[in-house]
């Protein structure tokens, strides 16, 4: 009877479910060490189900990967596109990284992975092609911060420095939450908003006497 | 003959190198997908000659963890102790931290997977409990930082924040670079010293209008 009640979900649920516990899995075990059949055991499913969606494990990790970094550019993008002065939306697209970082951390964290699936592992053409699909998606996502840098450093409002490192390091210090953060029983969304505003606060202050 | 020579140095030189080969591993092929032949196959040597200091790869990777943290230590400390106003030794420090990533890429890419392994494996007792000195170790790391944040504070150079958040952001900042640093061909020590000073401006700076 339940059985029947799955079946009867959209293909398009099935498929989130199965990715929901795959990152779950990578994000515990690690790329290597996880296998499809962990991915089974942990949706209580039969390892064909997954093959139904996903010729392969590397196959399933992308889309992982690409769901990671999805949610992070929906977390960016709207605060990036609403307009007004640089520097303000620098911090507030800053904010909305880190909440995102604790938020997706289970995500966040396989998409980390992914840098070391493209340097360790032997692809067919096609995972090369979707791996360069996914770093160029990284490369807008730093794109959107490097111009909005640009726009405060024009308008004034941030003294000028090279904008590639900075990036990479402001992102950095909120991404390496993957290393420190766990979620913890009750975190509410208001913990991880005042959470967020504690990791952004040093890189927006700097080394400063005053806020 | 070139054989009777290796066999003449100093154990401890032997197995720096079996330390150094396995760096090289672990940072290309990551922990799980390491084996103690590939150590021994960069090596040029058999796997009894790694044996023979190393019960498993596990104990080979903390030693390898063990350097790194060795050198971080080393590049961070003397810069801690020198004294003077807070502020400027906290800038100094990360400027050695920045470096000290940059220098030791490949040994500071491994201890970063170190957290993953600790996550992943079944470890024995005796590997747990190296497990928790190497965490001790990185925690007395960033004591000397969160410490020397809290004497600018004092010193009334360094605007108040929660300075445990404020170090992991900082410092995870320039950890970020084993994702997006490569050491180039040709790259001198002050290429490496440009760059650490690029990576180090804006946590300084802020986002301000002047540095």
């Amino acid at each position: 009877m339940s059985r029947t009640k799955k079946d009867d979900k959209p293909a398009g649920w099935r498929k989130a479910e199965i990715i929901e516990a795959a990152a779950q899995c990578f994000m515990e075990r690690g790329y290597h060490a996880t296998t499809v059949d962990d991915v089974a055991t942990r949706l209580n499913a039969t390892k064909g189900r997954i093959y139904h969606h996903y010729a392969t494990k590397t196959d399933l990790f992308f889309d992982v990967h690409r769901t990671g970094m999805d949610r992070l550019f929906s977390a960016i993008r709207p605060v990036h596109d609403r307009g007004g002065p640089a520097r303000e939306r620098l911090v507030a697209m800053l904010l909305a990284h880190a909440r995102a970082m604790l938020e997706h951390h289970t995500y966040e964290t396989v998409v980390a992975q992914g840098v070391q699936v493209h340097r360790f592992d032997q692809t067919t053409e096609g995972q090369r092609q979707t791996m360069r699909d996914l770093i160029a998606t990284r490369d807008t996502l730093e794109q959107l911060f490097k111009s909005t840098l640009e726009d405060a450093i024009a308008e004034g409002t941030l003294a000028a420095r090279d904008v590639s490192i900075a990036v990479k390091v402001l992102l950095g210090g909120l991404q390496w939450s993957i290393f420190w953060y766990r979620p913890q029983p009750g975190e509410t969304e208001a913990d991880r908003v005042a959470l967020a505003e504690k990791m952004v606060a040093p890189l927006v202050a700097g080394l400063r006497a005053a806020d």
